[in-house]
């Protein structure tokens, strides 16, 4: 994986639509935007972003939860990602 | 439960529309924005988001009131659940 | 009264419109906004909020003027509240 | 006159459209916002307003020219006023 | 003139579409947002606006640059004047 | 020159279209904002802009390029002048 | 190269749509915003920016990611180039 995402910025590689995961996890496909999960790839170095000072709370292969529509989207040797900030990723899944 | 909320974002999980309460409350249709009630079942650490301490004031079993049109929504195992930020709760419900 | 309104929300209970109050007031009924005359039954408990020292001035029992546009509508045991934050109410009444 | 404004909002009273003031004041009828002249007759404490500090600048009996739409209107015992910021007051008139 | 403006105001006096001043400028007629020229007649006293300090740099007399659109229009005594933020004035003009 | 931009506007005087500076440089005619190369003519003293202390960078003869449609137009003595802030002036050329 | 952008800009030359390049990388053409590869050929000197102090982590010679609508085009020579923030940068690209 070569992409440096900058500042506080998060490379996540995203699963297939509608896909159950290992912890059971259906996403919903309602009329309102829709989450998606998908897995970090690569995690930016954080520091002062606008000002202020942002934590890095995310690590690589950690599975996350993120709005369809949040970040934008690259092709990389075949393999979409989106890189995004962190304050855009929801939650984290664990187990 | 395996859902980690980053920030300061809580998950809930709503309940019927119409549903009246132990508490014996019943939420208004009316044209503008409905709100809901919703119990929390996941809450984030807080601490510094976008440049600002935030305390958590919520708890897992709390009975909160929020806007319908609040936060993201995702399905775990046949469950809907919302992900939604503890500024974008109006109260809580007690008794 | 079981609704505890988060941060620097506040409750109340509107009046009826074109309601003459003790004091002799009635809401005017024009092209613009229509405000409205309402009593405070729940007061949040101010603190930090959006990173902003909050003092609450309203107390319960208070009658205020707001924006009929203004906030949140709740039902609760049939008598409809409204929860919004104390910045959008616009003036105490006395007397 | 038992009208509080919280913060840093005032409640004028507008003068009749097109009135001659004693100083001769007219104000203009153009394609453009109109403003108007009132009288303060209520000032609210100031203070920490926003996270900022308000002092009040204003005092009751002060004529003041507004633009026609900033505020909101209320009736008073048959008289019409409008609450506003003290910051959307354009200008005092003296003389 | 017994128009005082308030905080980071000043009052101007515009001059004629087209005119050709002392100094030789006229004005652009364009597609775009035609500047105008104008004479400033009342200053405010500047201070803490919106919880910044705001030294005023113009004084009455100094001839200036607006966007047309800029501040609102009063009438008095028959002459039309203009309200706006100093910072909303582009330039002055000197010579 | 008698224009004196205030706080941390600039003059300038835009080149023609298509122009070919002694550069070499050609701005390009694309469907997206059209840049164009200009030449600084008069620069404000900086200084608290909006409550941030902002130092000129810019000096009268700097060639810059700016977006065709940043600031505002004005006529000067039959030359057409674009006063714009220092912060919309993309960059200096030079050589 | 000649173009010296300001504050916290940089100047790219983006690469052919759909190139790929040593690392193997293709972009995407989804419906979504179409992110671009581009070169680093100037960097500006960073500092104060709006108030708050902006470090350049990018250097001549880095690889990017943007998306293809952040910044603005320029044409110098013949070479289309892109100035742009360098907080729209989405990432470096090694390797």
């Amino acid at each position: 994986m070569n992409i440096k995402p900058l500042a506080d910025r998060v490379v996540i590689k995203m699963t297939e639509a509608e896909e159950t995961t290992k912890s059971g996890i259906i996403l919903a496909s309602t009329a309102k935007e829709k989450p998606q999960i998908a897995e970090v790839v690569a995690v930016g170095p954080g520091g002062v972003v606008d000002g202020k000072e942002v934590k890095m709370e995310l690590c690589v292969g950690d599975k996350v939860l993120i709005s369809k529509y949040a970040g934008t989207e690259v092709k990389l040797d075949g393999t979409e990602y989106t890189i995004l900030r962190q304050s855009d990723v929801l939650a984290k899944i664990e187990g």
